[in-house]
């Protein structure tokens, strides 16, 4: 017989979950394993809001199972430590992204690439080890394997660290695995959302030009001005777009609606890169022979490794990199998501589910 | 006032031209500038039917200019040096493949990648820096800068050696760029052609594992028995197909049809490599979510520079390696060409021009 879900393990939860496919959420009794011998139990402060949570809540991807508590960005204080957790200790300030399991055995485990990994448990949607479904951090509580948790610097503020779990690693480990870390690049980052003004902020702390595409003329200034971007392009405008043909050593390519890649592919040097971290649900025309003519390639590149996850944190804690936040109370999400959907935010909305989250 | 093919260079040559999409070839006099300081003369002897000469005397890509001379796979035998050649003397037995012409001051010429110089003139239908147009090996006589020039070693059979210079260095760059040329690594090669065949043999003798992709189950013992690939897949037969997912870490695509990319994308391990060496003139279907999930990555790769083609010369010879010819006299070419177009062919024609091609 299954157990409901506040009753599956012994320590009562609480959240906001989406019930069917509206993609509405509202408060939800749930329940969390007992704190096992490499777990970390933590009590979340900050959640930010990712796009996947959009898709997620509203069935976009076609594999949702509701209930479901989104959230794989979050930050939170440590409340109690399995007998075997050598990492973390009560007190400490940690964040839990989008993986909360993998098989440990495979080769991208033993590379650090859990994210690669194809028994990869995410931190909700999917189903545990013990069968249960997992649940994100739009919620009071989390416990979670000290695997898949790392430490939050002291100097990096919670609430606008909590993006990084997600949008951070997203874009910080193609930017590394792809070299375009290295001082003297010139790289392009579409669209400038939670992900793409992550990977400017990065991209400037490697030291390497930065150009941004955009289809909003609008976002020129903020780019320039507030994140230090070299210089803009508006992809729609064809002058712009011909003047930098042959630029760019890599893009770092965000936006996950179908969009042409030709105009992308043709910012590129010889030997160019242009990378996508968002995913369109429909397939993207793929022109060959401009990417013969200059050995250029177009690849996928999703999160990163625990191990880069936490270098990602302490990096961007030696920088002073943490996202541009809006912070917002857990009652207000459904609006939050509604604004997301016309992307009506600077940069990303991060619940302040300590202080705003109240059980029923 | 422009003067006439036959009169606008001192050296008479001969060779077989298209004179209009048609395709036909017919005899065509024509002329070669004298030797220069630095140019190298040389006697044809045999020249390869690339797919791209079939593309080119019907106008396919649209940018032909005709009379047109194809040939860009071409062997000889030195008659004449300029005073200022270093590498080469009379009677050398010599190689010339796709490029006549760059720059020598961009980034990829001075990394020795010529071949992605974006003023490099090919061996035909492109304009040299004398405002002549250049005309390939189906010639009796070739006079070209020694830079492109490979010497052919003594132990290659000079017939079967002519297609190294295109279909060779075509497979041979990529496979070394995109490191598939490491012992342990399981390579996949799509289409058993020109090129195909060319890039089992080199695989094969860099260690790797290599399957062989074809629509074709009749080429399955010809791959396995005589080119020794290690393994074959029918590209039609989704249970062959489902089984091999995720057991390669490259692919080398031959295939210049329109074809499907995710079942290809699909038989990657993660952070595999799918490089396309054939060039579709329609844009294909790229799935993003399928590459986001393993880090995969689609590529191009063109031909090769300079000095990776006399590599790549030199270790077809060390290692024995060379195309499976069909040696044809000059006026069978039109034939060829119809047999070429059904893939009736293995595996690659070579015109025996020194014996064959007769002044009219």
């Amino acid at each position: 017989m299954t157990k409901s879900p506040e009753h599956e393990h012994p320590v009562k939860a609480f959240g906001w979950a989406a019930r069917d496919q509206s993609g509405h959420l509202s408060p939800f009794k749930f329940s969390r394993r007992a704190t096992g011998d490499k777990d970390v139990t933590f009590k979340v402060l900050y959640c930010g809001i990712c796009h996947s949570d959009l898709h997620s809540i509203k069935n976009e991807w076609g594999a949702t199972k509701y209930p479901l508590v989104p959230g794989h960005e979050f930050v939170g204080e440590v409340t109690e430590v399995g007998s075997k957790v050598q990492k973390f200790k009560v007190g400490d300030k940690v964040g839990v992204g989008c993986l909360v399991g993998s098989c440990h055995s495979c080769d991208d485990c033993a590379k650090d690439l859990e994210n690669y990994c194809l028994e990869a448990v995410g931190t909700y949607n999917s189903t545990y080890y013990d069968g249960t479904p997992t649940h994100g951090g739009y919620s009071n509580i989390m416990v979670v394997n000290e695997h898949f948790v790392v430490h939050i610097p002291n100097n990096l503020p919670l609430d606008a660290a909590a993006p990084l779990l997600c949008a951070g690693i997203t874009t910080y480990s193609p930017l590394k695995y792809f070299g375009f870390d290295k001082p003297g690049m010139h790289i392009g980052v579409v669209g400038l959302g939670g992900l793409g003004h992550v990977a400017v902020k990065f991209a400037k702390a490697f030291g390497v030009m930065v150009t941004v595409i955009s289809t909003s003329p609008n976002k020129k200034s903020e780019a320039l001005e507030h994140l230090g971007a070299d210089s803009f392009l508006v992809s729609r405008d064809q002058d712009q777009m011909r003047a930098a043909v042959g630029t760019l050593h890599g893009i770092i390519d965000t936006v996950s609606a179908v969009h042409p890649l030709l105009p992308l592919i043709s910012l590129l040097k010889s030997h160019g890169k242009l990378v996508m971290v968002g995913a369109p649900d429909r397939p993207l025309e793929l022109p060959v022979m401009p990417l013969l003519m200059g050995r250029k390639l177009v690849a996928g590149s999703c999160i990163g490794g625990m191990k880069e996850t936490q270098e990602m944190v302490d990096f961007a804690a030696k920088h002073k990199i943490a996202a541009d936040i809006e912070v917002i109370p857990m009652d207000y999400v459904n609006t939050a998501m509604e604004r997301l959907a016309k992307a009506d935010v600077r940069y990303r909305f991060v619940i302040d589910v300590g202080n705003t989250l109240k059980a029923a």
